[in-house]
């Protein structure tokens, strides 16, 4: 868990990382761990600020899992959460007085780029982290797009047809995320050679280091990532699109290929920027905080209405 | 040219049709004569709504094109219009004191469709109209997406992979309008059988007769239609889709397939509802006159602030 505390002008007084108890999905009680270490970071970190000499105004907690925002209900496989309640529990342990903001990780990522990174200014932009899984945040007419905690699932598409398509963790074959995520990369790698890697990192210093199976792999990665943007560009009509997440390290090795390929495809489209996003791993808490800070804002307008 | 005179609760008091004069792509003039037959139009309407003792307060219009909502300049194939100042046009025409409201005929058509028909109620739904052409209407967290003019061209995404991908007319290949438009049923029966049928209707006369060849070029339309309602509700998450165009005329030979398609397909996903919609060919009418009272309230909104 990556945490930390945010003064209202977007100051990080704070940073700290937590361990997260093993989820083991199915187990008994493994959810209710996770809950209760976030639980208990929320409330240290509550007392650490009101020792610092600040006052709590808003919390933000984003996950990666789909917010059911009417009931402030979480499902996130990852942390074995099936409609937990974490809203309720979070309002239990701080106290009604203090108001708590739920959202995705990477929805709360993208905001932080609109906000202060590599989207900023934009109004029809796309956050595309590629990491162990792939999803987007949506910049649509200048909200960022919630379609009630669903929308948002590119790295789900289907990119790969006929007997090539691999089984999703999802239960959908030849989705992007089969082939071009950071765990896909590993895997695909260790699969061709029959070595065992040490995730994407070591497929992109084979690569770099002339590899073949690292520049097939890699390749594969590039064309569904390509059919990925233009898919989008079609549909959402972005002037900017931030890649990141652990691929993103390799840089231009990424970032000029994905140009060069929709520079190519796009005919009548409207074409967008293809840059890194800027606020690294620290981007879901920075949007986390953004967001709690929105909270207090709206409530102040609506307290001096 | 489908047009009317809207009263500002909906009732439509007056419907007429016109001829478009044929736009010749690069021939001289071409475009220039649909848009004085457009202008005359307008101010015909208006005198005639003078004449019978109506006030126009706005006017609407819908084009099948990409409108620069900054310069009011549209860029429409078929009107043989590039650039074309399609709003200083028609407020020249008109004067000063007349707003004028230029928008895209798919998305006027959707948010007919989303105030007063089969997407009323919902916040992220899509209207697909399937005609000549195919372009969604998209409504995200209660709005219809504008994506400055561009957004919603999910027929002209890629379905169709190696090679029975056909070239479509944007310069793409494999697009879901090339297997899945009216016109692509038509095309694609007349290329497997060397006969020339009398569009998409035939075809669907010959699907219900039991033609073998109807029924293949059908199939691959259902096919590329499951996967765009599949891709469209993963990426957006809609709770409705409500289809449209001439090929909704087949009814629930289109819509239960479609349903049976996207049920199979689903994993994790949420499933909308697949209907029909329920403007036909006035939605675009329908929703230019919604979009005209909307800039009047608007309008008036600021005039009393």
């Amino acid at each position: 868990m990556k945490c930390g505390l945010v003064a209202a002008d977007g100051a990080v007084l704070h940073r700290e990382t937590r361990p997260t108890p093993r989820a083991v999905s199915g187990s008994r009680g493994g959810g209710r761990a996770v809950l209760d270490a976030l639980l208990e970071t929320v409330v240290e970190l509550g007392q650490k600020a009101t020792a610092d000499g600040h006052r709590v105004r808003a919390i933000g907690v984003v996950v990666p899992g789909v917010i059911d925002a009417a009931t402030g209900t979480v499902s996130a496989e990852n942390l074995d959460w099936v409609g937990t309640p974490v809203l309720a529990e979070l309002t239990a342990a701080v106290g009604e007085d203090v108001p708590v903001v739920l959202a995705h990780d990477v929805r709360a990522g993208g905001y932080a780029e609109l906000r202060q990174g590599a989207l900023a200014g934009t109004t029809n932009s796309m956050f595309l982290p590629l990491g162990t899984g792939i999803a987007a945040a949506m910049v649509v007419d200048g909200s960022l797009v919630s379609g009630d905690g669903y929308a948002g699932e590119l790295g789900h598409t289907r990119f790969v047809h006929g007997d090539a398509a691999e089984l999703c963790a999802c239960g959908q074959w030849g989705c992007l995320e089969t082939v071009a995520s950071a765990a896909a990369l590993a895997r695909r790698y260790g699969a061709r050679t029959g070595r065992t890697v040490d995730g994407a990192r070591e497929v992109l210093e084979l690569l770099a280091a002339g590899d073949p199976d690292a520049a097939q792999v890699w390749d594969d990665a590039l064309t569904v990532l390509v059919d990925a943007l233009v898919l989008y560009t079609t549909l959402v009509a972005p002037t900017r699109i931030a890649i990141g997440g652990g691929l993103v390290g390799a840089g231009e090795t990424l970032l000029q290929p994905l140009r060069d390929g929709l520079h190519a495809r796009l005919t009548f489209q409207r074409e967008p920027e293809i840059v890194a996003a800027v606020l690294g791993e620290e981007a879901g808490c920075l949007g986390a905080a953004r967001m709690a800070w929105d909270r207090v804002a709206a409530d102040e307008g609506e307290g001096t209405a």
